[in-house]
């Protein structure tokens, strides 16, 4: 039986490319099914993901994952011989999968107080946006990509975020000063075909944040 | 060479907890060296964990690991021949790193707000913990173990806060009403040697969380 595929997702999130990127890495064929986030859910996303009512939700053969990195970790495994994402060595992946959830914890929630946030009511967010942003440029280092010379599992946990950067500077109002992440941002839309083809626009990005801004009456 | 294992921790921590029923149920020797979180930090915690400065870590002939979940991944991988904690299954693995995840953020955060908070300041927060114990519950059913018939590892990241539900009520002055989770935790206490001998004692965590409060100022 061939699979089947689903992705339930929403065009701009980060969690959704995410899931988009590994399947594309992976070279499996799926139906994307967009859903109305801004409106309404569809009946089928209420049912997939009863706990969470989110996307994504990766549907394989008619069952139901949620949660980006465990989405990852899924096609990863079920897909095993395809284009690795983590490496084999069990202190090597430990050290990916802690740097992805970092990604999500101290990156994304961080920055997410800013960019949903009052002006000017986050400046021990900023501060703390850049201490993390520190930290995940010290890891990164000098090698091309956090995989090392692979684009790899946080590699694809940390570009989508790539395109929210300059709106998490405009929103807060300061600068994010990270070089080495800049050049692996350009080196993952240059070298990766899957990333240049499925990152938000920045532009895209910036005005969904002022929609939002707008509909919870920050702005 | 033999494996040294060191694990940097505390006693009353549930992350912690389950880092050591992990390395307990696979038969693994160690060495504990227990923080004194409460006043100072040790020079090794903050040289082994550098990004969090937090405890539970585990090192592993000298390469430190942190988050108890991604520890409990670890050792999982290493020692995979004893005990296995996951399903062979990739979908069956996904189900328990999603409701693992879930115990992390919907039961642990939520209840933090409750028992850190000021008292009738928590309405909201009480509604949701019962809402998701209810989701965990469900997912339960009438199996043993949240693992089936066997304890696994949804079972180990949920058992520690066993021993603090008393806690979240006598703080929140509500009631948790989850038989089925009340009798799967005597289940464990009853069955699983790691568990009697690890979890923690009821009192000791009131007390603790009653020291906390002292400090910060809610009580």
């Amino acid at each position: 039986m061939a699979d089947e595929v689903v992705v339930l997702g929403y065009n701009l999130s980060m969690f959704d490319i995410r899931v988009r990127i590994t399947l594309a890495e992976k070279g499996i064929k799926y139906e994307y099914k967009e859903e109305d986030l801004v409106n309404t859910k569809s009946a089928l996303l209420l049912q997939m993901n009863p706990t969470y009512k989110k996307i994504p939700v990766l549907i394989h053969n008619g069952k139901p994952i949620s949660e980006s990195l465990i989405i990852m970790e899924y096609i990863e495994e079920v897909w095993k011989d395809k284009a690795p994402l983590l490496p084999t060595d069990p202190y090597q992946r430990a050290e990916a999968r802690f740097w992805a959830k970092f990604v999500e914890d101290k990156v994304h929630e961080v920055a997410k107080r800013i960019w949903l946030g009052k002006v000017n009511e986050h400046e021990a967010d900023k501060k703390e946006l850049i201490e993390n942003l520190k930290h995940l440029e010290d890891f990164l280092g000098d090698k091309s990509y956090f995989g090392g010379d692979k684009f790899g599992f946080v590699d694809i946990a940390l570009i989508p975020f790539y395109k929210w950067f300059s709106t998490y500077e405009k929103v807060g109002n300061f600068k994010l000063d990270f070089p080495k992440i800049m050049l692996w941002g350009e080196r993952c839309l240059n070298n990766v075909e899957s990333v240049s083809k499925l990152l938000s626009d920045e532009k895209d990005v910036y005005e969904f944040v002022l929609m939002i801004r707008k509909r919870i009456g920050v702005d």
